[in-house]
C-alpha cells in the first residue's frame, strides 16, 4: 500500500497549499487558515507566485523551491492546473497530494482525473480526491482541509464519500458529543480508496475503529479483503439502497451503488456493521469507540421505569438480541436491591422507588456475574431524583466491576428527560460510557457490539475449502463454445462446465444420431429426457424440443425422429447440435442456485428455493464468492423458507451438508472463471433428503463478451 | 362520556388537594407545589385535617366543608384512605377525582379498585388512576401531578399508561423542543382510558394531535371507535410487541398486553399512526402539530447536498413514500435555480454552490406547482453558509406559498450539522415548521403524515357491508351441541353455521346408514368424500376415518362398513354421529380463515394462504372483526404471498372479490355470534380462478365455555 506515503499524506512533517489565498472565501484561503487554526505544528507553506505573504507565511512560487521539505501538498487551484501542480509536486518529493479541486470525473472529465492518478503513480505519490475537503486529524493537530474546525476529540475515524457531508458531520460532532480523531474525504476515490484507509489506520494508535459513508465502491473485493483482516470494528452506513437512490447516487458520485442486498451480505462476510441512517451511525460509532464487543447473548437491562423497561425489550429483539430471564439465583440476589413491587427477571426494575442505592447494587452485582455478557442501564427522569448523581452512581457502581470484567462486558445507558438528563448523558459519554436519548437507541448501540463479536467469530470459525477440480477441463469447452462463435453454452457444454468442477449434474449426453441416442440412452439409464440442443432454439418446450420420461429404445428413436423434425419446422436453419439425453432425476425440493457479477463485488453467487419463493417471495440470500461449506450452510438457514430445508411438516430434513458443498463448488467454479462466464446458474437443483444428496437438473453459462 | 364529569377532572374550576402536605418530599406537597407554581388561576383547597395552613395556603379538614367549590379532587393519601376520600368527595359534589395514590390493581388489589370506580359511579364522578403521576395543562395552567413543570407550550396532547415515562417526557418538551399543551398519566385505568380522553379532546381547542403511550388496552373495539370518529390524528407507541416484552408488560400493568400484530391491524383499521419508538413518537407528533397530512404521493426532496439527498431518497422508500422524478417541465424551470452540475429530477440538488437563492426559489416554485404533494428540505451545514439564515430563508419561501396551500402541503426540514443547525431548527419548530437532525427522521415524519391522510381516505371509502344470514338457525346449531354437553361443533355442524351465514361450504351430510348413505351420495352428487363425525375423534385420517373420491353406490356401502368398523376399533366406546358424506370440491388455492378472541379487541379474523406460507413463513394478516369487503380485499393484498392471488407465474388471477365476500361473511359471524364462538376456522377454502368463487372444504367451530 506505500506506508511512507500514505504517512506522508495523512501524517505529514510539512504542508503546502498550491493555491493559497489572501482572499477570504477562497478555498485557498480557507485551507490556510484551518491549517493554522488547528495549530499543525510542522512547517506551512503557501504556494502563490503572485504574493509574498499569504496570511502572515512566507509565500513560495512553486512548490520546486521547497524540494524534501513537504510531505503533503494540498491542492486548491482550478482544474486546468492541478495537473501541473502534481507533476511539479512529485520532482519536490511530495509523498501525497490532497486535491480539493472538482471538474474531473465527477463531470465526466475521467481522461484527466487517469493522467493525474499516472502522474502520481509515476512519483511514488498517493493521491487524495479529487473533488474533496481534505482530512483532519486530531491527534497531529492537522486540518489539512476547508472544513473550519477539528471535529470534537475522540477514538474514532470517519471516511467520507461525500464531501459535503464531511463537512456537515464535523461540526455535528460537538452538537452529539461523539469524537473522532481523524476525518478523511474520498471524493472521486482516483486512487486512495476506503480500503488504503482503513488499512493505514490499523496501526494508527489514535484509531479504535471506523465509520464510513459509502456511495458505491470501485474495487468491492480489496474492501472485504482489508475489512476482514481488521482489528478494528468498521461501521458502514451505504446511501442509494433504494431503487431510486440507487440512480440518485450514481448521478452524484458517478460510480456504480451496486445492489443493496449484495452490499449487506459483503458487509456482513467482511464483518462489517452496517448502519440504518446518520443517528445510528454516530451511536453505533460512539458505542464502538467507548466499549468493548458483547461476546455472548446475555444482556442484562437494568431500570427504574416499567415503561422504558418495555420499550427496551421489545428493541432487544428487534436489534437481534433477544432478552433472556436472568437465571433463578441472580434474581434472588437482586431481589434484595429493590422494593417489593419491582421485578428482578430482567428487565431488572428496580422502580422508581428504590433510587441509587439500587442502580449501584444491581450494576455491580450484575457485571460481576458470569451469565452476564452486556449490560443496559436505563433511567427516567423522576421528580425526586438528580440525573447527574444518578450517572455519577451508576459510573462508580461500573467501575467498581473493575478492567478485566469491562474489558469484555459492554454497558450502555439510555437516560429518558430533560437538559439534566442530557448534561448527565454528555457526563457519562465524556466518562466513557455511551448513553443516548432513547432506550431504543441503547439497545441498537449494544446490538451491533453483539453482532460484531457474532461476525468475528464466524469469520474465526470459516475457513475456505479447496475441492479438485479441472479447471482446463472448464476452459476448453468454453474456448471451443467462443471459437464456435457463441457466447452461450449449450446445456451439454454448461453441465460438462459443472462437472469439472464437481457439481452433480445429471448425466447429459449428446446425441448425434438415433443410434447414437439409444447408446447413450442405455448408459444414461432408463428412462430419460430427451431435449433438443441448439445455440438457436432457447425456449426447448416452445419448439416441441423436450420429451420426458422416455422409456425404451423404440421410444427414443421415435422422439429422435419427432424432435428433430419439430426443430426444423420451429426454425428452418436453425443450427442443431444434436439430442441431448439425460438421466431423469427424481423429484426433490427445487433450488435455485444463480450467479451474478456485481458491479462493486464482483462474482456473487444467490441461493433460494425455487418457483413461488424465488419468483413471488423474492426469498433469495447473496454471498460474493468464493463461499466456504460453512457460509454455504448459512445461507441455507437466513432465507425465509428455511424451515422448508430443516424439514417442515413431517418431512425429512433435506441434504443441507450436499446443499452447502455444492454452493461451495458452484461458487468456486464462479470466481476461477470469472475472466470467461458473466452469468450463470443451476436452476432448478433437486435437493433430496438428508444422505440422499442432489441433482443439478439444468445449467447454464453465459459469457463475457470478448 | 359525562362529558361534564370530564370537564371537571380536566378543565375544573376549583381543586381539593387530598393528602396536601407541608413537608417537601411528599407527594401531597408536590402536587400543592406544582398547582401553585402552574400558576393555576382557580381555587387550590389544601385537605389536612392536622395542619392550620398547607403551603401558605389555607387547609381544610375535609373536602365536605367544601361543597360546590370543587370541580376536582387530586387524591395523595395512602391506599386505605383513598376509598373513604372518595365517598366524600361524592357527597361534596366533585366532578373527577385524580387517584394518584397505587397499591391497588397494579399490586393484585382489584377488589377495592372495583369499589373505587363503584363509588365514583355512584356520584357520577369520573375517576382518573389509580397509580399515576396527575394530569397537566398548559392553556388550563392546571399542573394537576406531582411532575415538577408543565411541558414546553405547544399543541399536542400525551396520554401515557406509564406515570414514570410521563414524567420523564414531561422534561423532555423541553429538550427536545416539541410543545404539548396537555399531559395525561392514565395508570391502572379503572375508569378513565384512553378513549375518554381522546375523545373528550375532540372539542379541546388547544389540542391538535394526541400522542399514546400504550402497554394495553383494556377495551380495544371502545378504543378504535373514538379513533376512528376523532377528526384529530392519533399517534400511538405500543409496548411490549415483542414475545419477552409482552410478559414484562403484563408484570408491570396488570393489563393483557395483546398480540403485537392485532394491535398493528386495530390501529391501521383505526387510523391511528404507529410510532416505532420515543423518538419516533415525539418525531410524528411534531409533524402533526405543526403540519397538514398529505394528500397525495409526490414528495419534493430540496436538498444542498447529494449525499444526504441520497440518504433521503432511500428513507422515502423504506418509509413508503417512494420518490418520483419530476415532471419534464418542472424540472427545466427548476435548472434556472442551480449550477449547471446541479440536479433537478427529485432529489433537487440544488448544490452547495446555490446558496440561499437556489433554496428559496425551488422552494416557492415546488410548493406551488401542482403537482406537488409534500416537500423535504434538507441542509447540510457548509464552511460558506449560514444556518440561521437558510432556516430563515427557507421559511420566508415556505410563506410565500400562502395559507392555502400551506393548509395542505406539509413541509418537513432537516439540518444536519453543529449547534448552530441545532438552534436554527429549534427556531424553524418554533415557527411552524417541523425539523430534524436527520434526513431519515424528516422522512418518516411526512411519511406518516402520508399514511394519515391514506388512511382517512381508506376510511372514507370503506362502508360496513350487510348480508342477509340466519342468525337463529347457527344459534339453534351452537344450543344443540351445547345441549349434547360439547364444546367443539362436528364438521356437520360448523358448516350448517357457516352456511347459514351465507358462506359457501361444501355440501356435507350426515348419514346414520349405509342407505342414507347411497342417498346422500346422489343429493352431493358424485364422486364424495366419507368422513367419520365423532366429537370423540378428532384424528379422522389416524383412525382410519376418512376415505375420498368414493365413485359410485357400491363404493359407498363398502367404505361406509370399513370406516365405521375402523372407527370402532380406534376408539370402542366413541360418540359415533354417522358419516359425513360430502361433494368433493376441486383443487384450488388453498386458503385459510381463522379467528381469535383477542384479549383487548375481541373477535379478529386471519388470512393467509394455506401449506407452507401460513406453516413456514407465517404469511398471514389480521382484522379487528366485522371486515368490509374493501378491507377484505385489502387483506390479500398485503401478504406476502399477494402475487400469487394476482395470477403468478402465468397462471389465472383467483376469485378475490369471492374472497373477500367471504373474509366479510366469515367475520360478521364470528362477530355476530362472539358470545357464544371461542375460535374457528375454515381450513383449507380452495379458491378458484376470477369468476369461479371457492369452496369452504373443511371447518371447525369452538365454543366458550358456559
Amino acid at each position: 500500500m506505500n506506508k511512507e506515503a500514505l504517512n506522508g499524506l495523512f501524517r505529514p512533517k510539512g504542508v503546502a497549499v498550491i493555491g493559497a489565498s489572501n482572499k477570504a472565501g477562497k478555498i485557498g484561503y480557507s485551507v490556510v487558515e484551518a491549517l493554522k487554526n488547528g495549530k499543525y505544528e510542522g512547517d506551512i507553506f503557501p504556494i502563490n507566485p503572485k504574493e509574498p505573504e499569504i496570511q502572515g507565511l512566507k509565500a513560495y512560487t512553486s512548490v520546486l523551491e521547497l524540494k524534501g521539505k513537504i510531505d503533503l501538498a494540498v491542492v486548491t487551484v482550478p482544474a486546468h492546473l492541478v495537473l501541473g501542480a502534481l507533476e511539479q509536486c512529485g520532482e519536490a518529493g511530495v509523498k501525497g497530494v490532497s486535491v480539493i479541486t472538482s471538474g474531473f470525473g465527477e463531470v465526466g472529465d475521467h481522461e484527466t482525473e487517469n493522467k493525474l492518478v499516472e502522474t502520481c503513480r509515476k512519483y511514488g505519490m498517493r493521491l487524495l480526491g479529487p473533488n474533496i475537503i481534505g482530512s483532519l486529524s486530531n491527534s497531529d493537530k492537522l486540518n489539512a482541509s476547508f472544513a473550519p474546525v477539528l471535529p470534537l476529540p475522540g477514538n474514532g475515524a470517519l471516511i467520507s464519500q461525500s464531501g459535503a457531508l464531511l463537512i456537515a458531520l464535523d461540526a455535528g460532532t460537538y452538537l452529539r458529543g461523539v469524537g473522532f480523531d481523524k476525518l478523511f474525504s474520498l471524493g472521486n476515490m482516483a486512487d486512495v480508496d476506503f480500503a488504503d484507509i482503513i488499512e493505514w489506520l490499523e496501526d494508527d494508535p489514535a484509531t479504535r475503529c471506523t465509520a464510513l459513508y459509502i456511495e458505491g465502491l470501485k474495487d468491492g473485493r480489496r474492501f472485504m479483503e482489508v475489512c476482514k483482516n481488521s482489528k478494528k470494528p468498521v461501521i458502514a452506513l451505504k446511501s442509494g439502497v433504494s431503487a431510486h437512490g440507487a440512480a440518485a447516487a450514481a448521478s452524484h458520485t458517478g460510480s456504480l451503488a451496486g445492489a443493496a442486498k449484495v452490499y449487506g451480505s459483503a458487509f456482513e462476510q467482511a464483518g462489517v456493521i452496517q448502519a440504518t441512517d446518520l443517528d445510528n451511525l454516530f451511536d453505533v460509532t460512539q458505542a464502538f469507540e467507548l466499549q468493548p464487543p458483547m461476546e455472548g447473548d446475555n444482556l442484562v437491562i437494568v431500570t427504574n421505569g416499567g415503561g422504558v423497561g418495555v420499550l427496551a425489550t421489545d428493541s432487544a429483539e428487534k436489534f437481534g438480541v433477544p432478552l433472556q430471564f436472568l437465571p433463578k439465583e441472580m434474581q434472588e440476589e437482586m431481589k434484595h436491591y429493590m422494593p417489593e413491587f419491582g421485578s428482578a427477571k430482567n428487565p431488572v426494575d428496580i422502580t422508581g422507588g428504590a433510587g441509587l442505592e439500587g442502580y449501584k447494587k444491581c450494576i455491580a452485582f450484575g457485571l460481576q456475574h458470569e451469565w452476564t455478557d452486556g449490560m443496559a442501564v436505563l433511567y427516567c427522569e423522576t421528580a425526586v431524583t438528580n440525573p447527574q448523581e444518578i450517572a455519577e452512581g451508576i459510573y462508580g457502581a461500573i467501575e467498581e466491576a473493575g478492567e478485566e470484567i469491562l474489558a469484555h462486558k459492554p454497558i450502555t445507558v439510555s437516560f429518558v428527560g430533560g437538559e439534566r438528563c442530557a448534561t448527565a448523558m454528555r457526563w457519562l459519554s465524556d466518562h466513557g460510557i455511551p448513553a443516548y436519548d432513547d432506550p431504543a437507541r441503547a439497545i441498537s448501540a449494544i446490538a451491533a457490539l453483539r453482532q460484531y463479536a457474532r461476525l468475528q467469530a464466524a469469520k474465526a470459525a470459516d475457513s475456505a475449502d479447496t475441492f479438485e477440480v479441472d479447471r482446463e477441463k472448464a476452459l476448453s469447452i468454453i474456448n471451443a463454445a467462443r471459437a464456435d462463435g457463441r457466447d452461450a453454452l449449450t446445456e451439454v457444454e454448461a453441465k460438462q462446465v459443472f462437472k469439472a468442477y464437481g457439481l452433480d449434474a445429471t448425466t447429459t449426453l449428446l446425441a448425434r444420431t438415433e443410434d447414437e441416442a439409444v447408446e447413450l440412452a442405455h448408459q444414461a439409464g432408463y428412462p430419460v429426457v430427451m431435449k433438443i440442443v441448439s445455440p438457436d432454439i432457447l425456449h426447448k418446450s416452445d419448439a416441441g424440443g423436450v420429451k420426458v420420461n422416455v422409456k425404451d429404445d423404440d421410444m427414443v428413436r421415435e422422439w429422435f425422429r419427432k424432435i428433430m423434425e419439430n426443430a426444423k419446422n420451429y426454425k428452418a436453419d436453425a443450427n442443431i447440435h444434436g439430442i441431448a439425453i439425460q438421466e431423469m432425476a427424481p423429484l426433490g425440493t427445487e433450488i435455485i442456485l444463480g450467479s451474478i457479477n456485481d458491479a462493486a463485488f464482483g462474482p456473487t453467487v444467490m441461493f433460494g428455493l425455487g418457483g413461488i419463493f424465488v419468483e413471488v417471495l423474492k426469498d433469495v440470500t447473496f454471498r460474493v464468492a468464493p463461499v466456504s461449506k460453512a457460509q454455504g450452510m448459512k445461507m441455507q438457514e437466513e432465507i425465509r423458507a428455511a424451515k422448508i430445508l430443516a424439514g417442515a411438516r413431517g418431512e425429512a430434513p433435506r441434504d443441507r451438508e450436499a446443499m452447502a458443498e455444492t454452493i461451495a463448488k458452484y461458487s468456486q467454479m464462479i470466481w476461477d472463471l470469472r475472466d470467461e462466464v458473466k452469468e450463470s446458474d443451476a436452476n432448478p437443483v433437486m435437493l433430496y433428503e438428508q444422505g440422499k444428496g442432489l441433482k443439478v437438473v439444468d445449467a447454464r453459462i453465459i459469457l463475457k463478451k470478448k
